[in-house]
């Protein structure tokens, strides 16, 4: 048997939102320590790495460990049943074996909604992410990287990240137009800025990526204030 | 002649947009007591049954017992027009006898609008509903009703609606999904608690419907903060 | 050189949304005294006339006269990045010839975002509006205008507007339905009242429009409180 209860259904329903454009399937592998899910877009080019530690939720009970397949859209159907304020009990149990059960309680109406949903065979290829040395890491409010990813679409399809000790500077040129915007890093910065853009650079980075994932990735934006942009070579 | 006078606009325009959809054509019978309205959408499900008593109104004058065919979509227009705080005058004459007269005046400007709109021929086939005797009444806030039908539909195209003492229950089933949804009766109400769910019980009930109807009639959702049910078997 | 900066972006992202759909492609008039555009839509039926005075400016310098070809939906899209807060700052350079940078900057966080967008080769026909004596002169609140524009067309392709000394009327009618709206003179007006209804008739004016054109016209509603009615016979 599998019962873990958030305190609040709005946040699972924002996580389910914003993945479920790119990843359609997903295998939640749950543990007496955490829920996570990993999956990769069908083409595997983006990687979505999710772990609900037990200490986010009120109760958790794993008896063994399983690994549960659902449909991201119709887990999305069942979480758009929530109210915001409800809480949030995911239940499997193994005489029902098909299926998952997210219910709902409203406990000041006393009302109870449980919505059942159908379970899916999915392959659980479990990626090692390895550790590694980051050229660079910027932090920065996650509306500004969002409003940056779609202002640079308007003329671009791709889109260049520039991180050096001087700042971010995102950079998109398409046939009839381009777009350079630049962020310094803020000086004085408070831990608790959410505002704030902190570089730190062992190298400069200069690199490419399709803004179409870009875009993808900003649907997070609601489930953070801050975005970290860890930057390769 | 028929002339009859709401102090607010508002409400005749949420009522005609509340069924619109479900009936596109429907007579209007007016009396020297009430304007009334019975419809039946094309398949013959659902009836609509409308009373607009004299009370209602500011000034209301009938000189004789006439009935109005009105396309619902275009009395739809023409009520768009009124700002919700105009007042509204529904005017027919019989020597201008194809067409109806909306009147919005917007006193603080005095600004006048009219607005006239062809009449249609349409069988007046008055329905008689039977006084009947109902298995169960569920009085609940509207909204809540509201976003139980459209949740039901997400993976269901039916709704089976339960009535007992301990409460009423929805449940939809479809192939990918289930929900159920339980309101127990709220305990100790005021007659003015619009929160309430209040149940009376003759004989348990369990009946079944199309959820495309229950999401139609809850367009009148507007309308009034409380909804009841009348439950046969 | 043209370099000329907007205290906020705002103002010329609203003047474009609101002729961008009139107006495709547009000659920008620069001088030393005022940025102008005048264009005429595809169908040589409507004229936009607009004068950005030095005025208007927080720096403003152009060394000679130019004209700067530019798509209306590129440049849309270019200031559709701008917060509304931010500063404006249009450049064009001669040995940059084909482009216009549209620079954008937040003052507060030190962001800057520049939007370079290529030019366009186009004939600029500049056209004499000749100084004319009208029959009648209504100034009245834009979202009136506006909205009775939008109201007219519900049941109609063209609308007569009426001036006389009552007041102004505007008068749709359709094959299903027909609408007049009238507005009398306000009494006692103050100069800075929005809201009034100002009415200065030499000869009373009956003159008949398409209502798409006048729709196209308020999307500049946003622009002032008040719209300007000049008519002729």
């Amino acid at each position: 048997m599998f019962e873990a209860k958030l305190g609040n259904a709005a946040l699972l329903k924002k996580i389910i939102e914003a993945i479920k454009d790119l990843v359609t399937d997903a295998p939640f592998d749950c543990s007496e320590n955490a829920m996570c899910l990993q999956a990769m877009d069908s083409s595997h080019v983006a990687l979505v790495s999710l772990k609900l530690e037990v200490g986010l939720f009120e109760t958790y009970r794993c008896d063994r460990t399983i690994n549960l397949g659902m449909s991201l859209a119709n887990m999305a159907k069942a979480l758009k049943c929530a109210n915001n304020d409800d809480t949030c009990l995911i239940r499997y149990e193994e005489n029902d074996a098909d299926s998952i059960t997210f219910a709902f309680e409203d406990t000041k109406r006393g009302k109870t909604q449980e919505v059942t949903v159908k379970m899916m065979d999915i392959d659980n290829e479990h990626l090692g992410i390895p550790e590694q040395d980051y050229a660079a890491v910027v932090v920065m409010p996650s509306t500004e990287f969002q409003k940056t990813c779609r202002d640079l679409a308007m003329f671009s399809d791709s889109l260049t990240i520039t991180v050096t000790k001087a700042g971010i500077v995102f950079n998109g040129k398409g046939d009839t137009g381009s777009s350079v915007v630049n962020y310094p890093p803020t000086k004085n910065v408070d831990d608790d800025d959410n505002e704030a853009v902190v570089v730190t650079v062992n190298e400069p980075v200069n690199v490419n990526f399709s803004i179409k994932y870009m875009n993808h990735f900003t649907k997070a934006t609601g489930l953070s204030p801050r975005v970290y942009l860890f930057c390769f070579h």
